[in-house]
């Protein structure tokens, strides 16, 4: 393994300790969740492998979460005992500022808090995420799960879900629209799925002439190979947005001259630096839009499971037993997944 | 001089030959005008040495042209002999796509024919600008100067004025924004004007405590000196809008840091390529923006002529006398022109 440490503190085998089970004891204003599922996010091979050197070990990832609750703090009004209920990807922010008081508590002038590896406001303890029997969290930042949604598909909608949902909406789209979705792994598919719900047309980017049948079954419109420089001409400026789920370096210039004018790419993966070079003249020419989006506030996380119910969307999923947990993690590197890995938490309940 | 051959045919000693003055025609819809002022754009410059690879040899350069009213088509209805009139950027474009039908001429779908350099939709001439006595241009690119502007002043408008307006206007910049201005050239310092007069709270960036006085001199309500770290992480997220005018390559980090979550850096240069690279974070946490702008449309370069004739914005110019256009370029690229030289377009004549 790259970083025992890390894979040690979600392994049920490890010697764990207290970290996972040691949930603090209820606030006024807290949900105590017992865990049925959680979402395995790229990020959260970011965060035990400490790619971007913030981690601090022990991590106990997971920010897709879905669970009943337990207990409830004495001021807490939403939520019951035995209620369905998820928490995403933060778990606490200012909630004062002017992004928190808008509801996009993800934009905290502060800065949130993360659901794992991030720095409790009250006590300064480190937050440990989903992979986990239980978590205690605090009211505004759960939300309710639609009883009508199977959970297990549900837990993914709290971050690839909701990561894709929030940039559509912020940028109104809707009927007659013209949406490529490049990347087709567990964002990308949620993007297809919700950009089509909204009434867009819609063609799926893919490197790769293998995955064409695949994108069509997720409901794409059309399907396009971007390696392919005369599939790449044909469809020059015809697009209205492009949803970039990609999370690795890519040339955005290619997908830039696929926009009309006044057509908006939307990133939503981190990667950083963007190399090669954006063209300036890509922008400008046609006044075109790079915009950035991350995952969503706590309204709209609601709004998306609420919008998942109605349009009897989930999200495509493997389930995963908690001990090969390391095994996925290596899958997912390989992009060996359809279209996400979902931990049955009864599995660490039960070793 | 870099190219004779460029600079040739903008000077009236070089024999110039039937270059300049053999205007075409009039076309049922065209307007000739006899040219009283022309500004001097950096683009100019690009072209007179072909640094774009693309220029056609005689060229005439010149797009913020102001003169009266000779001669008119048969169909021309909006003016007569003896308006004071202007050309900037464009002289034509398809007429009948979403971006003409829009009155967004600029990013007609064909592309637009430039006011120099294009090649003429009728016949595939090359079309000459405005370093020159006279030009003929097809009513819909022409507009009309308010008789209150100072004609030579306006001349700038035509490029500079415009480029700056468009992307405040489509942002929709207002009293309550915070808008910075990035550069103190032409551009800059008429989009300076502008958003201010749109209500904004105006913050100058400038590489030079050299430039402070003049830059309050300009109607900044502030001024950072964006080689001072301190003083750039003591606005960071402040402002609403960065609207950039550098036409060289520069770092755009430090300034998308400035902004706010939610906000908008607008280019209106041609750096390209984008480098050092762009950090898709400082977009991706704060839900920033990255947008292009150009020039602007028909019906909005008359709004700006409008706008700057009721709030008294004029261009603070130079003028110059056509035998002096090969200095004022050697000014130009050293910075050294407060803020746009405009060509007295008599001193072609009388010579």
């Amino acid at each position: 393994m790259a970083n025992t440490k890390a894979y040690a503190a979600t392994s049920p085998s490890s010697g764990l300790g207290p970290y996972a089970f040691d949930r603090r004891e209820l606030r006024a204003d807290d949900v105590a969740i017992d865990i049925d599922y959680c979402g395995v996010c790229h990020t959260d091979i970011h965060f035990v492998e400490n790619d971007w050197g913030v981690t601090e070990y022990p991590v106990v990832p997971g920010h897709e979460i879905v669970g009943r609750v337990t207990a409830v703090g004495p001021e807490v009004k939403d939520y019951k005992v035995g209620d369905l209920v998820g928490v995403g990807c933060m778990v606490d922010s200012c909630r004062t500022c002017s992004a928190c008081e808008a509801g996009l508590e993800q934009y905290c002038l502060e800065g949130m808090t993360g659901t794992y590896n991030g720095e409790d406001r009250h006590d300064g303890s480190i937050t440990f995420g989903g992979y986990s029997t239980s978590v205690v969290v605090s009211d505004r930042f759960v939300v309710r799960i639609p009883e009508n949604l199977d959970p297990a598909t549900a837990a993914p909608i709290l971050c690839a879900g909701i990561t894709t949902y929030s940039p559509l909406r912020h940028y109104g789209v809707s009927k007659g629209h013209k949406v490529g979705v490049i990347g087709m792994g567990g964002l990308g598919h949620m993007g297809v799925k919700f950009a089509k719900a909204l009434g867009a047309e819609v063609t799926i980017f893919t490197r790769s002439e293998s995955k064409v049948a695949e994108a069509k079954k997720q409901g794409a419109d059309h399907v396009v190979i971007s390696t392919d420089e005369k599939q790449m001409e044909a469809v020059a400026e015809s697009f209205d947005f492009m949803l970039d789920t990609v999370p690795v370096q890519h040339d955005l210039n290619p997908y830039l001259n696929c926009l009309k004018f006044d057509g908006t790419h939307i990133l939503v993966g981190l990667l950083e630096p963007i190399e090669p070079a954006l063209q300036a003249g890509q922008l400008v020419f046609k006044r075109r839009v790079l915009a950035g989006s991350l995952i969503g506030g706590m309204p709209e996380t609601q709004e998306v499971l609420n919008f998942c119910a109605e349009h009897g969307i989930t999200c495509d999923i493997e389930m995963l037993d908690m001990k090969n947990i390391n095994e996925a993690y290596e899958r997912m590197k390989r992009g060996d997944v359809k279209y996400r890995f979902v931990i049955d938490m009864n599995t660490l309940k039960e070793s």
